[in-house]
């Protein structure tokens, strides 16, 4: 692999890319989704050697990966994100003669996607940042995680040849492997945006880099969620599936997820038995390659030594002969004070099946907790009964200045690839507060030009009068009354 | 000023603010441009005591600054900005039931704006970052330019007060002064988002304090930009009025404006003896202040003192007995090939009047020398005849590449405030590409949060099926079809 070679390629797929039909672009992305469907059954077990994911998991992962490539292919050809805005040249504006001016939204150009190691499908090669990437016009590189080499490979190739089929420039898609090759595309001048999912650490640092370059880059890292989850007094008496709901979000993909709920505050005295009955049930799940399985066993040896701690299900975190970890659900109960005091070994993320129950005194309480506890997290729920809005307002208030998504009962597991979703959320949730699932993932990849007094012949379609490519045009300023004005002076 | 008040009163300030209704916050906007207009005659005076601008040029700056807070009221009650999307539950997907998810934008927080010396109206105080930011929600801190101190305190006690007097909370607005007080605040976890406007080393820096805090913010500046303008061969001998708009932009308020044209590209054998007649025309502008008129004289010499410039109009750069500095037009001339070979002495940005008019060979070759040259900025220019759209054409494209804004004829100064507007560009123009003039400005100042399975009592007015606020809400995914699927399953 050469960094050079990859990057020029990019690069010179920038502004054909970009010049693509909608169209043209949506069949590629739905060429795609059909690759990957009738490739499925090849794809998959190369998918559960690698990461020990289960074969019901993959399937799924595989339907919502294809899903989401055909519903970007809709979002280009609907042409929304484009914030097509035309003001027309007005001569009669209090303040004086405004020229015409017209504004839209175009490709950033190359795009360097940092793969994540717990969906191979759908946060990996063709997932939610390159079908988005690819929407909005740019080119993609994606950095393989080094947990599915093999799939990564197989799935970049039927990419690459799909979007060939499809009559995509050349360079449009590409492979990267090695954390070298990584770092030197991210530095490479000819980058223009970055995406990452992984951890704080490698986050992190990773930002830095994209900062500290001379142009520096937007690097979009979901870098860690702990995903609170609050049960009022009421909900906890009336609600009979709380245990199993938890435990079944706390354990699916072995505990693997960015959404997993890491918290789980019930109010003290409510019955916490069943939980750890039902996560003793629970079967071992292998972990998805020895990095997360070393940092899971190491968290967990944490969590279980801090003072304070009850043991709710003591779960297991083994390694096996061959070097496979595999883990059961491990869960502990703690009370809010112990939470506060010991903040440094309890807060931070565990990338596994592993969950915290804390015990609160009063409704009122919950609210400060999470603002002082929980700054950055994709989601925050809340299970609450009906006649309880005035109580849970302020907790309401505290999940949506601190998360991405506020849930109103159910688990934050399962992510739905809708136009509504927000997949993101203050630091370290998101290093910057976009969405990476939903279509408003694509306007991370975007950036506004205007046009002023330009030509029909020379502006790009989605902004000229006849609109060829259909797009909504948002027309006129928004204040055309008198009531404010515009320049045209000497400023 | 103690910083930990200042910060600590923002953050008070800010579920209020954000809870204030679009016709409340509208009204303040208003209130605040109506003190403004009140004031003016009071406050342009100590305006043009203090950076030297004229009286015209300060007048229209008012205008636009009164004209672009009405227009942000417009915006808030309008509520498109707020990007509402209400996804219906539906349990119909062939990939099985969807949650009811609504998505809206929502305030950031505590904004930090590093207001301009170069506009003490417009990009200052109370100007368009301060108007976006509280047209978003947000409470706003200026950090008061030092250029003008007189004039920052008093717009700031005449702002703070409409926004009293218009009910809107404490802790809404507020000043902060020196640098010491700027740096503490930027590095404070309780301010959410900066904008800053000036130098690249200045702006550089922040942006950097910035992305090293713990928990990182947006810093959105805009640290620099030279607006090349391309003339073609036909344009040059058609137009007659070329050298006169060309020097009335380079010379306007001394040239101290962000997009004032620094380099103009002129076919070979086009005469330009006309444009130094003009520029030798100019009477003595007064230099903003000390740091801008020592820099300017500083760029000038290297500029005058590199092997190959041809001086067109010597000019002057002077500093008088009471420490104030003058200039006139400095305008030299160069051929493409000494451009290339001496960009580090030319191609930074001259703050002041100061322009390099370049002699190209062919029309074929600005694409390039724009793509190799100026690789970020606000604006780019073509002066064109009709029927050369085809010869142009890779030259627009170079342009929409490296620019925020691409005009077509006139003069890159004059920035309109329009919902189309766009006043960013790759960096340096912009070290995140947004626009900081226009509605669109506002985004700066949003992120999203999604509301899942949520009780109609507990969504914020924007998503609910009452729509209260009456803003537009796009409603149901852009798939429903059976095309393409959701999840919400185990992943």
């Amino acid at each position: 692999m050469d960094i050079e070679t990859v990057a020029a390629a990019a690069a010179s797929a920038a502004g054909p890319c970009a010049a693509v039909s909608p169209p043209e672009r949506a069949t590629a992305l739905v060429a795609v989704a059909a690759a990957l469907e009738s490739a499925a059954s090849r794809l998959i077990p190369i998918a559960i050697a690698e990461t020990g994911l289960s074969k019901d998991r993959l399937e799924v992962e595989m339907r919502r990966t294809c899903g989401q490539l055909r519903l970007f292919a809709e979002v280009v050809v609907d042409g929304a994100h484009l914030d097509a805005r035309l003001d027309a040249a007005d001569g009669a504006y209090v303040i004086g003669a405004r020229p015409d001016v017209r504004r839209v939204l175009v490709p950033v150009g190359p795009v360097l996607n940092f793969a994540a190691s717990n969906f191979p499908f759908a946060f990996s090669v063709a997932g939610g940042d390159s079908a988005s990437a690819l929407a909005a016009g740019c080119p993609v590189i994606v950095k393989a995680h080094p947990g599915h080499p093999e799939l990564s490979r197989a799935t970049a190739e039927l990419v690459a040849r799909a979007l060939v089929a499809a009559d995509m420039p050349d360079g449009t898609f590409q492979l990267a492997e090695g954390e070298e090759a990584g770092v030197g595309l991210l530095t490479d001048d000819r980058i223009r945006a970055a995406t990452f999912t992984g951890s704080l650490r490698a986050g992190r640092m990773l930002a830095e880099i994209a900062a500290a370059r001379p142009r520096p880059i937007p690097f979009f890292g979901e870098l860690g969620s702990v995903n609170p989850v609050y049960i009022t007094p009421s909900a906890a008496r009336a609600e009979t599936d709380l245990a199993a709901g938890f435990i079944d979000s706390v354990s699916g993909s072995a505990g693997q997820l960015c959404t997993k709920p890491g918290f789980l505050f019930m109010p003290r005295g409510a019955e916490l038995d069943e939980i750890g009955e039902h996560a003793r049930r629970v079967t071992e799940h292998r972990m998805l390659n020895g990095h997360v399985g070393a940092g899971y066993m190491a968290r967990r040896s944490t969590v279980l030594a801090t003072p304070g701690v009850t043991v709710l299900a003591q779960g297991s975190s083994r390694q096996d002969a061959d070097g496979e970890w595999y883990a059961t659900p491990t869960i502990v109960a703690v009370d809010a004070e112990t939470l506060r005091k010991h903040r440094r070994e309890l807060l931070d993320e565990c990338f596994g099946p592993l969950a915290v129950v804390v015990r609160y005194d009063a409704l009122t309480e919950l609210a400060g907790l999470q603002r002082e506890l929980f700054p950055g997290n994709l989601a925050g729920t809340v299970h609450a009964t009906r006649g309880e809005s005035g109580e849970i307002q302020p907790l309401i208030a505290a999940l949506a200045d601190t998360c991405g998504r506020v849930l109103f009962g159910g688990w934050p597991t399962g992510v739905s690839v809708t136009s509504a979703m927000q997949h993101g959320g203050p630091f370290p949730a998101a290093t910057i507060d976009a969405t990476s699932v939903g279509t408003a993932a694509i306007t991370r990849f975007l950036r506004g030009v205007a046009y002023q007094n330009a030509p029909q012949e020379l502006l790009p379609p989605p902004l000229r009068d006849d609109n060829p490519w259909g797009v909504p045009q948002r027309r006129g300023p928004v204040g055309t009354s008198s009531r404010w004005g515009t320049l045209t002076g000497s400023i």
